[in-house]
């Protein structure tokens, strides 16, 4: 799965500006490639940059149409594949985030194969992994784990490649959701892997590299989730992270999806992770703490993270405040 | 999916008695279930039980045809269908726990079609699952786990079904896997159940129940396996245990799959299990121990055993050599 690059991004008939959740993260991470957005009829959400329709994108150079936002009821409808269609006519590729795969539509399946296009649904692994060999692999790898679900795993590990590629660091961020994988343009969406194939799907994503680079792998749901944990396990597992950073959303009251659920102190979560990274990377261990702040100030904000800081010895940062500086400085 | 008995076991061309396992598994704890074995040319396997072919299995009652054999080459062979296909004609259905499957088969399936007959495919679920919820359910649960793959966790749990009944106990083997399906007559091969709903597939496999009715859960992997603790920890959440038997077979160099991996003490095992099993059943405790000494003497097991219940302080058995009733007395 390689997605090429300038996309379109499809927002449909997007019901708000958070059904556009998915394409907003792209835009954010990549505005290179993102040449503009095509809205229909009723569509509430704008993303706030060039509006175009199939020809116009197709004349502008878009490789991709991407299809990067939740839909109404849950399938694709019959008004948005006559747009995707027409894109394959035009020469581009389709990759849908949605649940319902593009190649479940006849006419989108039947107009990509007479021109020659492709049909990401990036939910749905492309193809099959072998277990896990647990065999330790060259190269460096950082992996992001959290208190919970969607406290902001993958924003830091984009903020560390970003930060790191600066620097001029060997890193690339290796994608294990849909919006990961619209941003990097490959990845493979962990969660939907058959249970037994996990850790091989990420020895694959994950491969062999250079003593000197890192894999910045962008970690799902928590060890402490009950709905989501052995996923959590098997991502570790395959990771054989050398290092490991804890996210969390500071002010959350449980567990997301989860009432009856409280979240781990941050010692705990830290001591489970490493813990567990342990029987693939002996010397795994966390290397940083990455609090979403969003709920306070920032004057409380930068009080919470020196606190963090001072009780667990590690450097603690907010990536969307102060950025990610202190620790890729741990990495060198 | 409930697989109807009894069952004519179809051995095909089995190359050795191993690779008749399965089948011979199914022989042993459901002995009542098992009218006969049907082995075409070449068969080296043979369980001992009445040599059948179709017609005679269709008149002496037989209401499934288990595929319980390992196949050459990964693949159903021509001649093996043409039998099948004369099975679904008789008005017989078909379980098969190879990868592979029957509904794979065009002939096969038209025949079942035709005859309104059912293709079970054990190996791959035929439905889908929710999330799991961690919601508390009724009745009570025991999970066997271990220290490794194919450590007896299967033969535990029978066990442990067997001894309770005859107690005149409350309780239920639930099978994780294709033999203990075949031995159920239904159940989840939980390791090809989608990561994302391993927890939510157990929790619908043990549902509520009587408060004096255990389900005894089957186990797969272990958390100590590189390749499938994901699996094992999904299984762990979804089970929400009340009691976990932890089972090792003494002796073993390494990690099963893995030469560069050891295996953990026991006292880690049960620490790490109960700890995995306390997120979604704070009461979740280790009730004993089951210990696979095949690789020793009668004398030197029990030595063996004696040991492992001073050292941890609780009931150590093999359940071959001296049952599980050490164990079903604490579960009164």
């Amino acid at each position: 799965m390689k997605i090429r690059h300038p996309y379109l991004l499809f927002l449909g008939d997007a019901a708000d500006q958070l059904a556009a959740k998915t394409a907003n993260g792209v835009n954010v991470w990549r505005p290179d490639w993102c040449m503009g957005q095509f809205r229909l009829k009723g569509c509430k959400a704008d993303l706030g940059i060039p509006d175009m329709n199939i020809a116009q994108a197709a004349k502008a150079g878009v490789k991709t149409v991407l299809v990067g936002v939740a839909n109404r009821g849950g399938i694709i409808p019959a008004d948005w594949e006559k747009h995707l269609v027409k894109a394959c006519e035009l020469g581009m590729d389709i990759a849908s985030g949605l649940h319902n795969r593009l190649t479940s539509l006849p006419k989108l399946v039947a107009a990509a194969k007479a021109n020659g296009r492709k049909l990401f649904d990036v939910r749905h692994p492309d193809r099959d992994f072998d277990v896990g060999t647990g065999l330790k692999r060259k190269g460096k790898r950082l992996l992001t784990v959290g208190t919970d679900c969607s406290v902001g795993k993958m924003f830091t590990s984009l903020a560390l490649e970003k930060e790191m590629r600066r620097r001029k660091m060997k890193a690339d961020f290796r994608a294990t959701g849909q919006t990961g994988i619209f941003i990097a343009g490959s990845g493979i969406s962990i969660d939907a892997v058959i249970s037994d194939f996990v850790s091989g799907a990420v020895e694959y994503l994950a491969p062999d590299n250079d003593a000197d680079h890192w894999d910045l792998i962008e970690g799902q749901g928590s060890l402490f989730h009950a709905s989501y944990a052995g996923v959590t396990l098997g991502l570790i597992h395959g990771s054989q992270p050398d290092a490991l950073v804890v996210c969390h959303e500071h002010g959350r009251s449980h567990m997301r999806g989860l009432p009856h659920y409280k979240h781990p102190s941050l010692e705990d979560c830290i001591a489970r992770n490493v813990e567990a990274a342990k029987l693939t990377n002996p010397r795994a261990k966390c290397v940083g703490i990455a609090l979403n702040t969003q709920r306070v100030s920032e004057k409380e904000a930068i009080k919470l993270l020196k606190k963090t800081e001072d009780k667990l010895g590690l450097p603690a940062v907010d990536p969307l405040r102060t950025g990610v500086d202190a620790i890729a400085d741990t990495l060198r």
